[in-house]
């Protein structure tokens, strides 16, 4: 306290009293409130707006005066059951007489009125999700007073109205409809198509109509006096933190839902004082390709909102230098000034009142995933960002979009040719290639999106309300609206490719259909009908187009980034991979080795399964290994070419592991087949045709023994893993050899091969002992046969929690580890993946039982713990021992953070999933080092 | 080394060279050696029977001279392939000479010569699983020197052809039976029935054809040469170490494989030196029923073998003292003198030659569980013990015998009277009820009994060989031998009841049957026929008798011990118990509470599960609400029960555990019904059969389409325990309600109540919050209605690694845990108990790679850490937090060992097993302190 009291006093306060207020100068006073001048710290004091507010104003560029209610303030007003805390609203009315100080206005004066803006900012940009009320201190009085002024009457009417409107519907809560309704109304009676085109007369009448309505709907008169409507917009504003559509946006985005938000009120300035007025929105660089340039939206005599909304459609902001080549060269001159400063893209709001340009915003502006690899890359090479930080601009959801499939052009161009499908070319809001049905309202776009169908949502334009829908939707159209519409905002942050402001598009929403023209004719595109967006090039089709994976060699960018990320990150990258294909893209995508081979899925292969079938049916040791036999040169065909496509690095290949009768038909499916064998049987009428179908009914009886035998009542839990092993070695045998022999081959060709061997669920040291032995049995008569010998490892999965529970001992025998954290997450939990995620799973995640589903990230509070203790315990034993993770949980960059702070060499993922954990452990390694 | 050096020199090694030989007046040679005055290292380093012998020597008591080779030789000769350490032969020669000295003979001497036994002896006693060579040192010109000294040709070449025999059976690898066929011919020829009535003469021609069956069957001539025989015989007895049986004994008794035997050398006495000529084996306390008497048998002019093997029938012991009062009162002074020394009762083998008494053996003896019990609580009274030691001195296995089903009297009065089906009254040698088939030779009781049948093992004798049978065996039921002979002794050790010396039984094994006689008829029992046997009153039965459970309350020595264990254990003893009777029952046999009462088992009684299922298959809450109103007076009089039976105790009711389809019909069933019901509609013809069979088919059709949609893939894993309250609360509401009405019922009417309620399979905080809502909402109301309260806790089931993992967490929460070892157990291996049964676990026990079954033993080195984690993060949290056990492993005898060790308050176990339970507890305390 005493610090503060040797502090200027500041404008707002009377002494001692806690400071809720600060004026947009007192960037110092609101540093010592929040006792910190840490840049994250003031932000979520003042509110991402606010503070960035108080760093223009530092900086001496064109701010309209004001001041910032704190976050503070809200937390406060929102534990005490929505009471205001004591001395906040003294503050706020003293900062609105040094504003007038500032402007030379006075507040409700209807000599030289003031007028304020009240928006909400909260540390984070929640953009649109809170409300925001202009023209605040217009009422029957000051409005009279400002034609006196202006004599502009229309424009001051225009005002009014929308202050009515807009304080009528966020402040009051009433419906905006019957607000259009009434303008509607008006310009039907006066005989005019445009709003702009109404007169101040018809405004007047407007202003009237409205008042009525607000009165009808509320029972009380729209308030005249200023600071009364300053204290409701304020008391709104710190209401809406709690808005339904704040809450999901916060749940969908992962916000905090108790940071608060602060209030900024800021005199107006009016981008539609006339054709020397204007008002835009821009970035500093280009937030859909990340190019360098100004890029943006204005309109001419208009309000912010207008822009925003989409409402109208917009110039682009290079035409600002044409209309208003001075105001353009300041304008070019000031966000310049701010990227520098910030060092990262702006998003910028600015009014130009009678040819005079006004900052009203600044942010660090969203990006497509495209646009946020590009500028991470350009800004490093420019000098703004180093390495590290570059690597932290881009998240691995952004890689990830990039690596999403999409369109190839020839399946455009067929599309384009043969059936006329494209129907649509407009702003390419959001990139990516999106297919689905169309439906035409959130909630249906939410449902269907929830039910696993894929949709496309169509709107003319979507408000926040609609947020719900665009997250369930795989793509959004709009008919109205640019590129910084809000649904093109929205779109590009969650990665849902957009086309906006599709005019051609006759969008009915009532009747849940669209028109469009295709060539003559004109086609009805109802619900559930399929369309194609593809949104990095602003198209619309019809129908279902075909996908296709990306072209990651030639993201030049990416792979830049990729590259840096391998310089700075201490985790391994590997790959999963069971054919020399998926080998060989795990390659390209930079995995350096191979950490799960599966070998069952090469025995489900078509030609393979009846040999499979035949080993399981074999009655006889001899008979099943015969049939072992027949496998061998299958096996080691495969592991030869997996070996081959990673030359010179690791590959872990796992024995076999899934329960036996998974390679068998189903009992129900049998069970049916017999049935209908025993009907066709009672047509045949020659020996020879009964003699045929008795012996496949005979064959089928033994299969469905075998099932039954093979049953188990927890199969996951069952007859599985390295059990196989102990239970028929001579499986083991042939799969050891067969890996073993195929490395001889390669290496023979002068391939340099690392395999390694890795046995599934052991959970005790015995088991592992046991299968040694069969490995190094069969590896000593392999290396006799070929006369040479391959040096290779021997490891075990972690995948049951005695595994990590006695991993000191484990470790005698296995060389390296590999967490399964599927099947650990499925016993650390004693919860079984399928039945969880088809019967409870999501009424956990919805009561909030679980943060998140534990089997796509990892838990690490129970399943973590049990990794940091294999950790701890494995290299006991043996210090250096190598240890990865292989389960899906390797691909996710949560679960990947925590590897790196558990000390695991590596990650192994899906060959798609590589890029991504590659950016993750770079992170990882910059947050944690 | 320098200690070993000041010893005074030993009389069988020559300097510094390791001694492997030891006198038996050597003993602090051997202290020396063994490096340990301690007694169980001496007995390591000496075997039992050699320490025994030593200690008896020192205590001057009359033992003939001999000297032991110590069990490191053994393991010496073992480990190097079966070459004898150096110097080893050399010292046994040099104590021979010692020997010699001692007792003025020469071994191989015609003149005055020396003979010896050598017996095997391990540090536990290995009753007859090991080989025994007596008379060493005959040969063709000793044993004419022998006739000279004692001018009894008959009893030397008896003693010479029992040389033969032996050692060609037992060291040279003879089959016995073609000896006793030489035997049995030579008593034809001389128109003889018993074997005393074989002449020298006879006995010289048996010598004759002994050694060309030697010859015959060897190819080497019988070893004249005295030290020859000593060599081979010592050799013998280290290679009996890894004999078959000697090894199947070790498996089925826990000892360990390495501890390798001792061999003993010892002067031959002869008891068979004629009528002032006896050996005998005897106990100083009855090992059958524990009372303080001699007990035993004797044999005059006989050796040994003869009264172990069972083969002639022998004299009780009391009778030697009409028969030799003077040996008798010197015996009686020694017995009583050896079991003061050893504070146990002592199994002893005597010889008197020529009136001298000499005792061969000393050991503490095998007993019943009965007399264990009874000879604990006696000795501790006589003041020879104090109560830990005889807490120590029963296992817990006994107790279990004596709570082992019995036959009732009326039982068999009414056997006896109605059928006379009592066929025999013989040596009631091991206690205990046994009904089987049975069944005539030791392999197939192994098979069958392996295959899950009862079965009794009839055998004229049993021999070593037999044990596998045995130990597979119900009962034991033998035409020969008495209360010492190897049938009695192994079926004492094993706990298996058996009949001994049933004469009137003609067992034929080769035609597999025997004959009895009842009343007039000759009755036939062949293989597979039912008999019962009264191990406790030496009677048999045809066929199959009622048991019936033991009469606790009425076992006074055992009650008497276990209030001595209460008073030394710390561990709680609490039991599983679903009924009133179960929990009236658990109180009798000494429950502190009530650890798990399973409220499923009530809901699968056959008036409440069409409740059940109606709740189950209800497609509306409302619907659910109405069956589990149903259900809710049924619960609260089935807590009633329990709350009265156990008053003034805790009583924990875990809410509802499993998946609900385990409430409905299977899917099989289902789908035959169907199929049967449907064959049936086809013969229906009026309108009314008809609509019934229709209405019958979709009630079936909508509980077939409910078993579909519940069904699981891994159920153990799935919607089941806590995750059943978060997706039906209302079941939860309704069995909260239960418990809490109950227990105000139950508390108006003055019952002390203590429920706890605890929650199945819960692995997140979250969960129990979660539960814990609902569980207080239910009391406020409940408490509301009925206008009182009353005290609960509120805990969880630690039954899946993530409860472990989090304990500390969990603990916020819960006031208490129970772990439920048996799902514990399935998620920490990840093996679901069903399916490893049936399927693999087997093999890993038999493959060495788990040393037990898990669900039966708790794993220490997996689970067991889960449990030492929770306990450690449990009392971080809470720190007097209650813990218990609630598995099947709470009533095992080492897992329990382990709960105290862990810290754990309690374990809770089936009423039947309490007794045990509190025994375990208190030789846990008495270890570990």
């Amino acid at each position: 306290m005493s610090v503060l009291m040797n502090e200027e006093k500041s404008a707002v306060t009377s002494g001692q009293e806690k400071q809720w207020v600060f004026l947009f100068n007192e960037l110092d006073k609101a540093e010592a409130a929040c006792n910190s001048k840490k840049w994250d710290d003031v932000r979520s004091f003042l509110g991402g707006k606010g503070a960035n507010l108080f760093e223009m104003t530092r900086l001496g560029l064109p701010v309209p005066p004001g001041f910032t209610v704190s976050t503070e303030a809200c937390n406060a007003y929102l534990a005490a059951n929505h009471e205001l805390p004591e001395g906040m609203w003294e503050q706020e009315v003293a900062a609105i007489h040094a504003v007038e100080q500032q402007v030379g206005r006075k507040f409700g004066d209807p000599t030289d009125p003031l007028f304020v803006s009240c928006r909400s900012g909260a540390k984070f940009s929640m953009p649109g999700m809170m409300d925001t009320v202009l023209n605040i201190g217009l009422n029957d009085e000051t409005a009279e007073g400002m034609i006196r002024l202006t004599d502009d009457p229309r424009f001051v009417y225009d005002s009014y109205r929308r202050l009515i409107q807009m304080f009528g519907s966020v402040v009051m809560g009433v419906a905006d409809e019957p607000f259009e309704e009434a303008i509607a109304d008006q310009k039907k009676k006066s005989g005019i198509k445009h709003d702009v085109d109404l007169s101040a007369d018809d405004w007047k009448v407007i202003i009237e109509r409205f008042k009525s309505l607000v009165k009808a709907y509320k029972g009380m008169d729209f308030p005249q006096d200023p600071y009364k409507q300053l204290e409701m917009a304020t008391r709104a504003v710190f209401n809406s933190w709690f808005g339904k559509r704040a809450i999901d946006y916060r749940n969908a985005t992962g916000i905090r839902h108790d940071l608060g938000t602060a209030v900024n009120i800021q005199t107006m300035v009016f981008g539609n004082m006339g054709d020397d007025s204007a008002t835009g929105v821009a970035f500093t660089r280009n937030p859909v390709d990340g190019v360098k340039e100004l890029y943006g939206d204005f309109l001419i005599n208009a309000q912010g909102e207008d822009v925003v909304a989409g409402i109208r459609n917009t110039l682009p902001i290079a035409r600002l230098k044409v209309d208003m080549p001075e105001a353009f060269a300041q304008f070019m001159d000031i966000v310049t000034k701010l990227e520098n400063h910030f060092q990262d893209m702006q998003d910028v709001e600015f009014t130009i009142e009678h040819g005079k340009l006004w900052m009203l915003q600044t942010r660090n502006g969203k990006r497509t995933a495209r646009a946020a690899i590009k500028m991470a890359v350009d800004m490093t090479n420019e000098g703004l960002i180093d390495k590290p930080e570059a690597i932290m601009r881009v998240t691995p959801e952004q890689v990830d979009q990039l690596l999403h499939p999409q369109f190839s052009a020839e399946t455009k161009q067929k599309s384009r040719s043969e059936g006329n499908l494209l129907v649509s070319k407009a702003v390419n809001a959001s990139p990516g290639a999106a297919v689905g049905m169309a439906v035409f309202d959130a909630d249906t776009a939410d449902e269907w999106g929830k039910a696993g169908k894929a949709v496309i949502m169509v709107r003319p334009e979507t408000k926040p309300d609609d947020v719900h829908g665009m997250i369930a939707a795989k793509g959004i159209l709009t008919s109205r609206g640019g590129a910084t519409s809000h649904a093109a905002v929205v779109a590009r942050q969650f990665g849902t490719p957009a086309v906006c402001g599709a005019e051609e598009l006759e969008i009915d929403v009532e009747h849940r259909m669209m028109q469009v023209n295709v060539g003559d004719a004109q086609i009805e595109v109802r619900e559930g009908d399929w369309l194609s967006l593809d949104g990095g090039a602003g198209e619309v089709f019809l129908g279902k187009l075909a996908t296709q994976d990306p072209d990651f060699e030639h993201e030049v960018e990416l792979n830049t980034l990729l590259k840096w990320a391998d310089e700075i990150r201490k985790l391994g990258v590997w790959a999963n991979a069971d054919y020399p294909k998926d080998a060989d893209r795990a390659r390209r995508y930079g995995a350096q080795g191979i950490g799960l081979c599966r070998t069952e899925h090469m025995f489900f292969e078509e030609e393979r399964l009846p040999i499979v079938q035949d080993m399981i049916m074999a009655t006889s040791k001899a008979r099943r290994l015969s049939a072992l036999e027949r496998l061998l040169p299958v096996q080691r065909n495969d592991f030869e070419g997996i070996f081959r496509a990673m030359d010179g690095l690791p590959v872990i290949i796992r024995l076999l592991d899934p329960p036996l009768h998974e390679f068998l038909p189903s009992y129900h499916e049998l069970v049916a087949d017999l049935a209908d064998l025993k009907v066709q049987l009672q047509h045949f009428h020659t020996l020879s045709e009964i003699d045929t179908a008795l012996g496949q009914v005979r064959q089928k009886e033994d299969i469905l023994n075998r099932v039954k035998a093979l049953s188990e009542s927890n199969p996951m839990l069952g007859l599985r893993g390295d059990r196989l092993s102990v239970v028929m070695p001579e499986i083991t045998e042939m799969q050891v050899r067969a890996i073993l022999e195929a490395a001889i081959r390669v290496k023979k060709d002068g391939v340099d091969v690392h395999p390694e061997i890795m046995v599934p669920l052991a959970g005790h040291v015995n088991e592992l002992k046991f299968v040694k032995e069969i490995v190094d049995r069969v590896a000593a008569e392999v290396f006799a046969e070929s006369g040479t010998t391959v040096d290779f490892k021997y490891g075990s999965m972690v995948e049951v929690p005695r595994a990590a529970l006695t991993a000191d001992e484990l470790a005698e025998v296995a060389e390296f580890y590999s967490f399964g954290t599927n099947d650990l997450t499925q016993t650390t939990f004693g919860m079984s993946r399928d039945d969880a995620e088809s019967k409870f799973l999501l009424e956990y995640t919805e009561k909030e039982l679980l943060p998140t589903n534990p089997f796509q990230q990892l838990d690490r509070g129970g399943v973590g713990k049990l990794i940091e203790m294999t950790v701890k315990l494995g290299r006991s034993t043996r210090p250096d021992m190598h240890m990865g993770i292989c389960g899906e949980h390797g691909g996710d960059p949560d679960s990947i953070e925590f590897c790196h702070m558990a000390g695991l060499n590596y990650v192994s993922c899906s060959p798609f999933r590589v890029p991504i954990a590659r950016l993750a452990a770079a992170q990882a390694a910059v947050k944690h080092g």
